[in-house]
């Protein structure tokens, strides 16, 4: 059986908070981008942490993309499709001077890096966008950056360019195994899925001291 | 001074809980719209407890709009604008079945109707675009329905079509006097801001034992 991580929504909060500082040094995003569902609610609470005094709001655009989901519902299975699909992409005609990507600096937003086919294709079809501008007008590449919460340590369906990976444009807020992290915003209890975090964390602590 | 009242991430995963199946019971969204950055949290939270068992989950189309806003960093003053700026507007190209909301049954989701005046220009906007289709290629109208977590009990500048509030069409999880909500993405301190709610919620039972 697949070992199971609860992860509460103060502790999605905190890894936003903690990656900040990071994320502002070594990126300076000009705009975030959340792959919906799983990035929205990092996003939301990443752009409190990246907003500098006497700045506005760094501007977050949604994009959507599910991989392939199938119909039935089978109970505690996860079963990541491979087909990536699109329901939402951007719209940067009312972004002023984001009109479009050239140049810019772009930090992509999602809850978990798991086979990673969902951020390739992101990555891919925004270098695509941003190419299709490029020969029409000129203009620098963009540079683009990802945060995800958790990475997962597993071998990866898909592939991210190696500059990203190489030049600390890639950050995960933790590290996991290839277990199975259940996020707040999918618990049925949620007093019940703190109390297992709580439970998982008291055990963790307990191990490190007996070690 | 304006009253603040602390909002957790688990209050506002049960308040979207709670409003669930009544959403189900009489909007049974086609589509949610998350009005992006405060509806974000929210859509994300209510797109869990409206998947039912079998079907695929609802898709989320992300909005951003925001009420005009001042470079000046004023710290603990609240000031909305009255201008609306959109930042982003629906892709529906990608939905299938969702090409155009014509027929459709909507539901915007937002985190608070203070105002009230971004509600109205979604609504209006919205609306806009179904009849500027159904000129085209005839249809139904669309039925558009609304949630937020909180409601401000005030005069509000902006303004929603009767039949959407007569008829159920609006839900507010709850209704607040005009206060300051601290909405938990927005805490530097979580721990601190959860402990504030916990007060509030110990002195309002308090206050209801004493009455």
């Amino acid at each position: 059986m697949v070992e199971k991580v609860y992860v509460t929504y103060n502790d999605v909060h905190k890894l936003c908070q903690e990656a900040a500082p990071k994320i502002l040094e070594e990126f300076k995003p000009q705009l975030i981008i959340a792959i919906g569902g799983g990035g929205y609610v990092p996003a939301r609470i990443l752009r409190s942490f990246l907003k500098r005094p006497g700045s506005t709001n760094i501007p977050i655009q949604a994009i959507g993309l599910s991989l392939y989901e199938t119909l039935t519902d089978v109970a505690d299975v996860e079963e990541p499709g491979t087909k990536v699909t699109r329901t939402q992409w951007l719209d940067l005609s009312a972004l002023g001077e984001m009109e479009n990507l050239v140049g810019k600096r772009v930090l992509i937003v999602d809850e978990v890096d798991d086979t990673r086919t969902t951020l390739e294709y992101a990555v891919k079809e925004l270098e695509k966008d941003v190419e299709a501008t490029r020969a029409r007008v000129g203009g620098k590449e963009a540079e683009f950056s990802i945060f995800v919460l958790h990475n997962k340590d597993k071998t990866k369906k898909g592939t991210l360019p190696h500059k990203m990976l190489e030049n600390g444009k890639y950050i995960a807020a933790r590290t996991v195994g290839d277990v199975w992290i259940c996020y707040p915003w999918e618990a049925v209890d949620i007093d019940a899925h703190d109390a297992h975090a709580l439970e998982q964390k008291a055990n963790g602590e307990k191990k490190n001291g007996d070690a």
